[in-house]
């Protein structure tokens, strides 16, 4: 690497994958080379070309319009569509508009930086469309400069409550469009201080500049909104949705902000939740909320997504009729239909929030005539703090591969968020994000995978958490094949690992209030949150069955059927479903505290021996990127050891019951 | 009240408690009258019968010097001794100096106040000589205006890093004078930041000013010391106590200090504690540290007041020899004798930190050739945050009434620290303070009664609570006497109810880490601070017998063998030495498990009793201390069902043996 924060965008010195001279004359069809995108998608091939492979491209731009793909005859319909085939003299991109070329141009830089021969992987033509329509970042940065979950150092957006635009502003594009993000959202959910401030003069123009500049990358520029702003910003009383003051209001303003922000795609809300204000404090629906801003902005081509993030955040530990995870359908599922075309519905992965494992949120596949996009995390708020190496990939393809049995009997996760089972036209996948002002971006370098895999995942869900490990590691770190496979070796199981010596059996929560890193089994056990364990000295489990809480039945079948029995429901989310005693069963032959146990055990083991892997690349692997990595290492075990000490004891002094294999437990 | 920030120095209209005829004129003998502690005392004397009985006394300045007492015909010998006698036409006050007449004019005011009869108080006269020689207040202050462990606004020493003088700060002066303070620290024995720069150039002009205002009441001005200032603001690489080069730099330094603030006591140490620098980095002892600066000042009079809460604070919980509770014995006591005599050990009351209930620590009685000061806490860190009611003047009493078997056999704490026992010059007693800048100086309104308290408490070891309970509701809120009743009946047993809805028997620190207010039974079990309970299925406690750390044998016998046996231990401890069953049998006759039970029911209901009580008040107390009061009640009511049922739900879950009387545990 040149500078080990480029991550895969470094484009340093490559060996030839087979030959490369077609690589010397790239025909461009479906534009002229003068759009703005078309532009720094040809200034990206030539710098990336130049500085891996020597080679500096001659460009010629052909037909323009929707090209038909010169491989395989089908016409180019899709803005985001591109297809790349073999000439006799070079390589020919078609595509309808520069963000096709654009990833067309990133699909061959990733190609040659990964040394594959590009006469093989284009020999048939290869014609690609996004999976889905919107692949966004959330970034949770307030203006202060400081970001809220972040484990990266500071926001690079803000310093001190100003915007902030320099060279990394486009590094930060380049990076992201890259790997196919084509939205993000630059400011906290949480919009508070001075981010109410962003939709008045203050910062319009450098929301406007900042705007462009992604725009040249194909990405839209969303902001989170405070939905009191009528009262926070406008000195009205009110924030009621059909209160014609509040409508006049935001009338104006949109008018005001799509004008001084002609890029600007639309803006995230996060209402009624952890207390922020939203419709419910006027006895109003989220729907009223939503659909109330949706339709001013539509005049715009705007579009308002609404987070399903909405519970009773003061629950009392006592009560055990309330149910955190059944709140976000509880409160959005009545209004399905309601939400107008330009509302989206953001729907975190879980229906807690973004725990190591939890079931697939019932929203997705229960809604089924609004549209949805997918909330994941790869800020590791709850699985490490990019601390701990916890490769996110395989959850996210679970989650996607999750069947929902919304309408055909294998509709998945994935199918409903590209927009195929409910035909949406606005759908997607959003990640609250892991970068900051960290040199490499996202403190861990390991961490940068999170961020890598969201992309390609986002923009093509058929890889594989495998395709997308080798790639990332290829692209940033080594070609050696002994390298590749010892950090995919890391990458691959981290997750289960970290799961392991965490918490047991789909639980969650046994985290630090607060910070959430590190173990507290009773952290959240008598608090407010509505994460509770309930482990007593017989067993352990959250009874959401249809003698419990009746969450299980959310589902639609044969899933709701799965999880209300103990005996169906798989061993890795038993205890989100049931109460069960420590002796019970699991379908792998050992009792829950047995397994507790073994895999708190293992789990630590196995943490220490990712570390040992990551020791064998001293000097294959650029000294920085090793030296970061093994710090976070040492930080790693001791935070897996304490998690393994501490839930061990605290079981076994609660229990009673000893470690069959006669482990030391404290 | 005028003001009910005035506190017991309100002076509003007072009932004549008998023929007051005699007050209107006054002789001092022993003072010109013209030294400026005399001159603010006469003031104030003026001010406060003007102001309660509309009296303007006639002033008689008499003998100079070392008076003889009118009445008992005795010498006064000591500054800051007084005595009171009725002359046929006034009242005479003889005393040495200015601080012997501050402390007979607030005798005489306090009588006023609380309407009482001048003519019985001092029918026969009336000698004062206070308990001990220090009695001192330690601000926890940062000179960012932050306050550690503050819970009554912000200080009122410092903003943004500059110290701050104005009105407040001589009312302050005042209201402790009052109370016979002689002796103030005035910045975070965590010195950080600015406050290294406390003994420079920076601060010298305004802390010379504030000695002064001070000086002018009898009242000491010390300073926190960074023990690492050598390194800090010297600009040397060590703070070694034995290198020429530190000692040099001190000496310079020191005498610089005591010419700009020339009315200076001298500081308070804490070094060696929980990242603090200290001696034990340069393999020195506490006494070499201590001594080497104690030396240097002691051309200027100056004393060093060094602390004790010395103890390894990275403990892992795993380890059960390791006693926390051992560390201050075991750092302090092999050098006693070693320390100068101008160096006195600041000793906290317990040997963890101020936990509700804790045994007296060991190094009280066990030095026997030391210098002394206990200190306890009036800031309400781990006992309700000035939210709850909690009269500490009770537990103070206990403290001072323990008997050590030091010397004699009824030799107590209050005997070591009043200089008695060891014929110290140099001792006394310090309380962490709970001032603060909010409008009542300690936010609750009755918090204020532990600070009264423990200036009268300070000042007369011999007070009872109940005196010093009526004392306060009498000079601050109502003549009333079912008010006085009311209000003293709240404070008294506040302590002892707080330690029932809390933890019991001794164990300490189920308490929310970081904040130290509200439950959180597992809080500090598993983390680095050596605060554990060990509790598991069976039991509960700490075993600091023979047979555990051998923590109980640190004492002087008789109590050595009654805290190392389970049988003799009190009650209220028996957690603290012992780890029992849950049905273990205490002397009250109740299990352990049932124990916990009861008094966590008992004491939520007691709770609830004291608000109830304070409801009664309305319109019979001033409606902003009412309305103070009863805003915190409803946090504590809240605090504390939230103690009583986490509490009793966590160790009914832990031993799974039932409430005998079937209450609600979840």
């Amino acid at each position: 690497m040149k500078n080990y924060a480029d991550l895969w965008i470094g484009y340093n010195k490559r060996q030839q994958g087979g030959d490369c001279n077609r690589l010397k004359k790239i025909y461009i069809n479906g534009s002229s080379g003068s759009d703005r995108i078309t532009e720094n998608a040809v200034h990206e091939l030539k710098n990336g070309l130049k500085s891996m492979l020597d080679i500096d491209p001659e460009m010629v731009y052909g037909q323009i319009g929707a090209p038909i793909a010169a491989t395989c005859g089908k016409e180019i319909l899709d803005s985001e569509e591109y297809c790349i085939s073999l000439l006799d003299d070079g390589v020919s991109i078609d595509a309808k508009s520069g963000s096709g070329v654009l990833y067309a141009v990133f699909d061959i830089l990733r190609n040659v930086s990964c040394e594959r021969d590009i006469n093989e992987v284009y020999a048939s033509g290869k014609t690609v469309r996004p999976s889905n329509p919107l692949r966004m970042l959330n970034h949770w940065d307030n203006m202060d400069g400081s970001i809220e979950r972040g484990y990266s150092g500071e926001s690079f957006f803000y310093i001190d409550n100003e915007i902030v635009i320099d060279d990394r502003t486009k590094d930060y594009a380049r990076l992201i469009a890259s790997i196919g993000i084509n939205a993000v959202v630059i400011n906290n959910v949480n919009v508070k201080q001075a981010a109410s401030y962003m939709i008045t003069d203050r910062y319009f123009d450098k929301l406007a500049e900042l705007g462009e500049i992604f725009a040249g990358y194909g990405i839209k520029l969303f902001l989170s909104l405070n939905y009191a702003s009528t009262i926070e910003i406008g000195g009205l009383d009110s924030a009621d949705p059909l209160d014609e003051k509040v409508i006049a209001w935001w009338k104006d303003k949109m008018a005001e902000v799509f004008k001084k922000i002609p890029t600007l795609g639309g803006f995230l809300v996060k209402a009624d939740s952890e207390g922020r204000p939203g419709p419910f404090t006027y006895g109003r629906t989220q729907a009223d909320g939503a659909n109330m801003l949706a339709d001013i902005v539509k005049d715009y081509g705007g579009i308002i997504i609404w987070r399903c993030f909405v519970y009773n955040c003061k629950q009392d530990w006592r009560d055990r009729k309330t149910d955190r995870a059944r709140a976000g359908y509880d409160n959005f599922m009545p209004m399905d239909g309601d939400y107008h075309d330009n509302v989206i519905l953001q729907i975190k992965n879980g229906p807690m929030d973004f725990q190591i494992r939890e079931p697939v949120s019932p929203l997705l596949g229960g809604l089924k005539k609004t549209n949805q996009m997918l909330e994941v995390q790869i800020a590791q708020e709850y699985t490490g703090h990019q601390i701990d190496v916890c490769f996110l990939i395989p959850e996210f393809k679970e989650i996607l591969g999750f069947k929902t049995y919304c309408s055909e009997k294998d509709d998945t996760v994935g199918d409903i968020i590209n927009g195929k089972t409910l035909g949406s036209r606005y759908s997607g996948i959003a990640a609250v994000t892991n970068t900051g002002n960290d040199f490499n971006w996202t403190g861990n370098y390991l961490a940068g995978a999170n961020l890598f895999g969201f992309g390609r995942l986002s923009f093509d869900t058929e890889l594989s958490s495998e395709q997308i490990a080798e790639e990332f590691v290829r692209m940033t770190i080594s070609q050696d094949i002994d390298v590749v496979k010892t950090i995919v070796g890391i990458l691959l199981p981290s997750r289960e690992i970290y799961e392991r010596y965490t918490s047991p059996l789909g639980i969650g929560w046994m985290v630090q209030p607060a910070t959430h890193y590190g173990c507290s089994v009773d952290g959240y056990e008598y608090d407010r949150w509505g994460t509770y364990h309930r482990a007593d000295h017989l067993g352990i489990g959250v009874d959401r069955t249809d003698k419990g809480t009746g969450y299980a039945l959310l589902y639609n079948e044969p899933n709701a059927s799965i999880y209300n029995s103990p005996e169906k429901c798989p061993d890795e989310l038993v205890l989100f479903f049931h109460h069960l005693p420590y002796t019970h069963k699991l379908h792998s032959g050992k009792t829950v505290i047995q397994h507790i146990y073994d895999t708190h055990f293992e789990g630590y083991e196995e943490a220490k021996g990712l570390a040992a892997k990551w020791d064998t690349l001293k000097g294959k692997v650029d000294d920085e990127i090793f030296e970061n990595v093994r710090e976070r290492f040492d930080r790693q075990l001791v935070n897996a050891r304490e998690w393994c000490d501490q839930v061990n004891s605290y079981f076994f002094r609660k229990s009673g019951i000893p470690d069959e294999k006669g482990r030391e437990i404290y």
